[in-house]
């Protein structure tokens, strides 16, 4: 029982709105952000560990993506911290860094995995929205994104404003010019707040999906936007109790369409870039067969898909799909008469293993 | 229609129950499983790509954990053959090696793969059970499994059998002291007669899940076993059309926990090794808090444990799990009053992307 009276989801939707001034607020930390960059490279370590539980695995997944593409020689391990601490740790030492995502900065496994690490000489960055936490005794790097508390359990504008801390730091590692990433914020900003405004219409259609007997997700990217399937698949779950499954586009061919059925929503995250034709290609053939599908893009745009934003960099525009994935999660819900603020059995810091 | 009346069901259970023999053929082609191992070691590769499509994208998954926990310093990138083909073919270069799965060697995205591949200088091994197939035409070593065709669609035998070669590579590239596989082996296919005698045993436990209401399968393992678990909820999806999802066994944790319900198995995969107190904890967690759980061990065995190999690796026995859930998807889809032999919209082989 809380002491004062609460609309049910007021807190997550509060989270969620202030992803806009999150993008700002991260702009302000953008040369702390190139210095994190340059002193990873400066490192030269031979191994990269991108690393992480739930929503923050997925950001370390996410920034994950400019590096496989464009330093292949780095090796690069995007592992979700319990895997590192049962497998990996003999294989930590001092050519490696680690790069952490917490939003508590006291994950219990991630926690484990830096502390082990810097007893072998890792180079440890952690990056958080918690302005003090436990994991600064472990860290060379503490990157603290303020973008205020979050008010949800779920993860939200968290994972958002973490997500996109972490691909500016890859971004900067790849740069071949210098883009002119102000310009790029600001279209990831102006994103964020028209679908903000529209949210009533992505309610409206997620309230729709009750209606039509959806109770099963199968949300589907490539590249940048497979992590971002994914963590639309874990708010679902989280939120909604959904049985929601992400998965590489092109592998739904590959067996997994075997289950199509009425009661089945297929999310297509189809940005533009290296992927687009052939997943749109995918989208095509599963409205076909008559698949329930909903798809986000920037390109060729059409009455079941919702747009995305149209940077120069097919990884921002695979981040912004989360946030229209964010607010389809809170109005299906909600219309399942369910307190997303309230999700059942989950903690805010997950603090054993 | 088919000509001749037949069971429902038939060719995939056959196929299961060629697996003892499977084993036996891997065992014969040993030398040559040592050699294309010795191959890879002497190209000194800086960067193994390790990739395949759907059930084969997941052998590709379990044969590179010994490199991953055994060799550090080697780059190795387990990626389906479709996000190669997207995003990453320009980090392919003479310094790769790839080694690519494929029952038919002729599945569309790794065929391109491997063409695109070697115009770009890499070495490329394909494991497959087809004697011969298009892959040839791209491959340095074509290493075929001769364990007979494979009747049904779902691949079964199949995945075991590649499987099996995969890992027998990777553990000779990693191999301390020369092991006794010869044991091993044994030890792996009595596993395997021993499950298929008491098949109706697992048939009846499966049978007993639909009488439950359970319709959702969420399948947890770690290391070795987390490929498996991916193996096992694309078998339950492609033949018996619920919702099945795997996950690292300690990210449930981390989120999902919140979705388990009446209508939801939780299967843990929990081998002795690295991880075993880990998950096992968990597995009393979730006894405890009252979910339906089916636990697969070779340890602590009690009356909600199915049995699991006990070999000297932890791979092998996690790759003998599979056998079981293999029954388990065959009993529930027959349960279901589905024929597994037909799944729908599948086909044999995917020829386009």
């Amino acid at each position: 029982m809380n002491g004062a009276s609460r609309v049910v989801g007021e807190k997550t939707l509060q989270d969620i709105m202030e992803i806009p001034r999150s993008i700002d607020a991260i702009r302000e930390n953008f040369d702390s952000l190139k210095e994190v960059a340059a002193s990873i490279v400066n490192r030269n370590c031979r191994c990269l560990y991108l690393t992480g539980c739930g929503s923050s695995y997925y950001s370390a997944m996410l920034m994950s993506i400019p590096l496989q593409i464009h330093r292949p020689k780095l090796n690069v391990r995007v592992i979700p911290s319990s895997e590192i601490l049962m497998y990996l740790i003999n294989t930590l030492s001092e050519e490696c860094c680690i790069v952490a995502i917490s939003r508590s900065g006291e994950t219990a496994e991630t926690l484990e995995v830096m502390k082990r690490g810097r007893e072998r000489g890792t180079y440890n960055v952690i990056i958080t929205i918690s302005e003090k936490s436990e994991s600064i005794k472990y860290a060379d790097e503490y990157l603290y994104i303020n973008v205020g508390v979050e008010r949800g359990i779920v993860m939200t504008k968290s994972f958002y404003s973490m997500s996109l801390a972490g691909l500016l730091i890859t971004l900067s590692m790849v740069a071949g010019k210098s883009s002119d990433m102000d310009l790029e914020l600001d279209r990831l900003k102006e994103h964020a707040i028209n679908t903000i405004e529209k949210r009533s219409i992505i309610f409206r259609l997620a309230e729709n999906y009750i209606n039509m007997g959806i109770n099963r997700f199968i949300v589907l990217g490539s590249g940048p936007s497979y992590p971002i399937a994914l963590e639309a698949s874990l708010k679902l779950k989280e939120s909604s109790y959904v049985a929601a499954e992400a998965m590489h586009a092109l592998e739904f061919r590959h067996g997994p369409i075997a289950t199509l059925d009425k009661n089945v929503l297929v999310v297509i995250i189809n940005q533009d870039g290296k992927s687009y034709s052939y997943v749109y290609k995918l989208y095509e053939e599963l409205r076909n067969i008559g698949a329930n599908v909903l798809r986000l893009s920037n390109k060729d745009l059409d009455e079941d898909t919702l747009p995305l934003s149209k940077t120069s960099y097919e990884e921002l525009d695979a981040l912004s799909a989360i946030l229209l994935l964010q607010l389809i999660t809170y109005g299906y819900t909600l219309a399942s008469g369910l307190d997303i603020d309230s999700p059942r059995r989950l903690v805010r810091v997950v603090t054993h293993y």
